[in-house]
């Protein structure tokens, strides 16, 4: 398995370098369990995939805490075909496909219900992709139950589905999503936005 | 076949409001062709493939010029079994499938060697998902052969790929990978982020 992400953070500010640069100091609980590179568009982190959208989640947070309009893009993948396996790529909580499907959404559930809350409220947007072979239908529909359970939904739009509400649970739903549904060894890519103190009325 | 894209647009700047407002100007020779519905996250683009990089191109255009470090994100779409056929995104320019593999490459190099130069130097990173069934090996190398000799590849990266050059070949060679490799009717979708004035040193 090779899990991992590429992220790119977005103050809307002219202090943007500032903001980013101070919220990287996030990244370093996180910094021995993965390989991070960065370049003049993301930032890459592979390692373990239950630890990947913790790690983006405190990112995130140390950027938009401020007040700053702030958005976090992410490509995160797990079982891409043509990465080789990585030790550091080794879920640190076990595997997440131990239990059938109904014992899988009432543990994703359970997850999201116990996430910290952050008092930082955000909105989100994700396209999941199963990729190639092996992804069942009915893990899709477990997956979409899941979520439209997991008390942040906020509703499907065209190409994406919607999240809105505190940063803990927001970024727990993602998390869940990615981890326990499709193929336990397939190829799932996540496309994701996360924006907070948008000045946007909806 | 139903084609669109969700489309973001974040200038890393304190007038981020008044440079989104102004660039959004640039989507008014488009306007007939599309139905555009916004929200705090992402602006929809509903119509023909073939317009969709060229009004991404102009609206990212007009906010970049301004020198502002600028990103625009957009996950694009075509084919989508979950969405119904819709005559809005009948392709302008026609079918891009009518001929032989080798030809279709020859057919998107020369679309790229031709697309207007916008003097705007630009980078760009992007996922392309085939999904479902129907979409053969050989046109994924084929759209990856057309790609390394497009005059604007830059690398392989880990879950992505990164163009770098003049927005116009840069936006022009995202829309033949996009409009002219996998199945014809197939759903395929490209998570994207472009990014300019971009303070960092690669």
């Amino acid at each position: 398995m090779f899990s991992g992400a590429q992220v790119s953070l977005y103050p809307m500010s002219d202090n943007f370098v500032g903001i980013i640069l101070k919220a990287i100091g996030a990244l370093e609980p996180y910094r021995a369990n993965f390989r991070i590179e960065t370049d003049d568009m993301s930032t890459l982190l592979v390692g373990p995939p239950d630890q990947l959208f913790p790690a983006m989640r405190d990112l995130f947070a140390a950027a938009a805490n401020g007040g700053t309009h702030c958005v976090l893009a992410a490509t995160v993948s797990r079982g891409c075909p043509g990465e080789p396996d990585d030790p550091i790529c080794t879920p640190i909580e076990g595997s997440a496909f131990d239990k059938p499907l109904p014992e899988r959404i009432a543990a994703a559930l359970a997850a999201v219900e116990s996430a910290p809350r952050l008092g930082l409220s955000v909105a989100a947007q994700f396209s999941l992709y199963p990729l190639g072979n092996g992804h069942h239908m009915d893990e899709i529909y477990g997956c979409i139950e899941f979520l439209k359970n997991s008390g942040v939904f906020d509703r499907s739009k065209n190409f994406c589905t919607k999240l809105r509400g505190d940063a803990g649970p927001v970024f727990a739903t993602l998390s869940e999503a990615f981890l326990r549904f499709g193929a336990p060894q397939g190829h799932v890519a996540l496309d994701l936005k996360v924006s907070a103190n948008s000045p946007s009325k909806i």
